[in-house]
């Protein structure tokens, strides 16, 4: 792979030149002998947006061990984490397999299948040392790299760090583990948190929902160490919560995917306000928005999608505390990052 | 509204131009009744695409009506028909209405109430009939015209006519009434065929279900008679029946609309084509199935997502009679078009 000037880091022999011939362990045999103990004749299998294009295969690797008469079934609904399990999928089949995800909420249905990268983490660790300012640090990674994770504590330790690791609330399964909308595991006694893992979106969310801790970014997959910096995403917050503030008629979003919905909130804000409206959808997209003439709009579900995607929007987007904030019931220097909680 | 030399007709006092103070009549009471009747608390409101943005204001005249504790949410997932109900909203409210679709299967739960155009269609059967080839004629509609269907029998048989109509099969609640998937109301004994309603969408389906027969189009909507034609659709048909035949690997896909199933169809293809994967989804779009790295795909859910958007797709997509055509199960001019029958 060549390398140009405008990369973030050197790429060779890292996350980004093993992306195409990175190989996965599928756990086949696992899947196999649970489809035989429950004698399964139907099994969904969902992937997430990034590794859909392996479905195919995983399926042909289990036809080939399991009996003719099962039918495997590819989930083409979006799914963007186990908080986005394909419900419809998994009421149909006998056994429904959800990859790439560390499970949100056990469940005798549902196989977890992790998959793990194999990208060695410790170089870019090394490197990320300088970054650091005295020995107390917190650690905290994705699903991706739990495999690692006590490897990454006992390295930091044997260099001299105190590190700080948490395990979060129900819906994170491994500690030091954090999600797009859970940073519960950053809750730690130091000053600076340490993320191992690939690209910027969880370390961006971890900043905005620690902004008194220093996010250090030690990256594999693109090989570079870099400082998260919320500026940019904190000056679209408060640009559109001051939008907002002349809004009159509100939509208020309820998401219907499994593990992404508050309809307490939406209620509680639709029983407040005469001028609000609950809208119920599974994607929350442009399109579907725009169907409604509304002023502004309050996000119940995924928060990322609010933070990430809100300049995409025809009409401001806030969060249920950034509303409260722009109808004036708490202080703009209240604001806070939204996290989500508990499972389903 | 302005006119120019590129619109298909005159529309000074027609649908178009009514578009924007068109009144609807949401029947209020009879929602309001059942609300009370069943002392329901929650109420789902589900609009087509084309209304959706009428949806706060029906809200709004229904909250004025009720009492303060019911909730009224609005769907914003995506609808094209009575096929097409909202049913994560629909199972979760206690009252479900479903505007604008005549009914593809009555339920307790469910309350639909049509929408009637209130637009003259006289003007254009007036202007349709030169057209006409003989006196036996056909006559199907939409949902939005059955309120003057009897009418409009009446005034073709008072100039002569022998009108034949026909109630379609389960799928379609009124005689004479068509639906985008659907045309057995137009198997009749006649070899033209008169459609009064708005637009194309309808009249070419008609057209490719039935090759054999004149279908003259009487648009009150758009103020204009046409013929339909079918050869831009035939010949893409064709052409993505061709780009198929070289296809190793397919997929299956099976809609998990309620109304959009048929997974029997689906699954045969499984059964007896190893290179075939089946993929659930509810949605069919070009994005979700760049997720996949196949040849072609099948469709056995809305028979318009492939005819009408096949060409946004970056594989050709068939029906699965083409699929058996391109597999070569079927000769190439067997081809007929793809419609769906029953309910669910």
């Amino acid at each position: 792979m060549s390398q140009d000037a405008t990369s973030e880091g050197d790429l060779r022999n890292t996350g980004m030149s093993l992306r195409h011939d990175r190989e996965w362990d599928y756990e086949l045999e696992r899947i196999v002998e649970e489809v035989e103990e429950r004698d399964a004749s139907r099994v969904g299998l969902q992937f997430p947006e990034g590794l859909k294009r392996r479905g195919p295969a995983v399926a042909d690797d289990l036809r080939a061990l399991c009996d003719d008469d099962v039918t495997f079934m590819l989930s083409g609904q979006p799914c963007y984490g186990a908080c986005d399990l394909d419900t419809y999928l998994m009421r149909r089949t006998d056994v429904f397999v959800h990859f790439g995800h560390s499970p949100m909420k056990e469940s005798d249905k549902i196989i977890y299948v992790p998959l793990f990268s194999n990208v060695d983490p410790f170089p870019i660790l090394e490197e990320s040392l300088a970054e650091l300012e005295g020995d107390e640090v917190g650690l905290v990674t994705t699903a991706q790299h739990m495999n690692r994770f006590e490897d990454m504590c006992d390295w930091l330790e044997e260099r001299g760090y105190d590190v700080h690791t948490r395990r979060g609330d129900d819906r994170l399964s491994h500690e030091g583990q954090v999600l797009g909308c859970n940073y519960a595991s950053a809750d730690i006694d130091a000053d600076q948190v340490l993320y191992v893992g690939g690209g910027k979106f969880h370390p961006l969310g971890l900043a905005m929902e620690h902004p008194d801790k220093k996010v250090v970014i030690a990256d594999p997959v693109n090989n570079v160490v870099t400082i998260a910096d919320t500026e940019k995403f904190m000056k679209q917050r408060y640009a559109s919560v001051h939008k907002a503030m002349d809004a009159e008629k509100w939509g208020v979003i309820f998401c219907t995917k499994i593990g992404q919905g508050r309809m307490e909130i939406a209620e509680q804000i639709i029983a407040d306000n005469d001028d609000a409206y609950l809208i119920t959808m599974d994607e929350v997209t442009p399109d579907r928005l725009r169907n409604f003439d509304m002023d502004a709009f309050v996000n119940t579900g995924c928060p990322r999608i609010t933070t990430d995607d809100g300049p995409r929007f025809h009409k401001p987007m806030l969060t249920p505390q950034e509303y409260r904030i722009a109808v004036g019931d708490e202080p703009l220097d209240a604001l806070e990052f939204d996290t989500f909680h508990g499972t389903w």
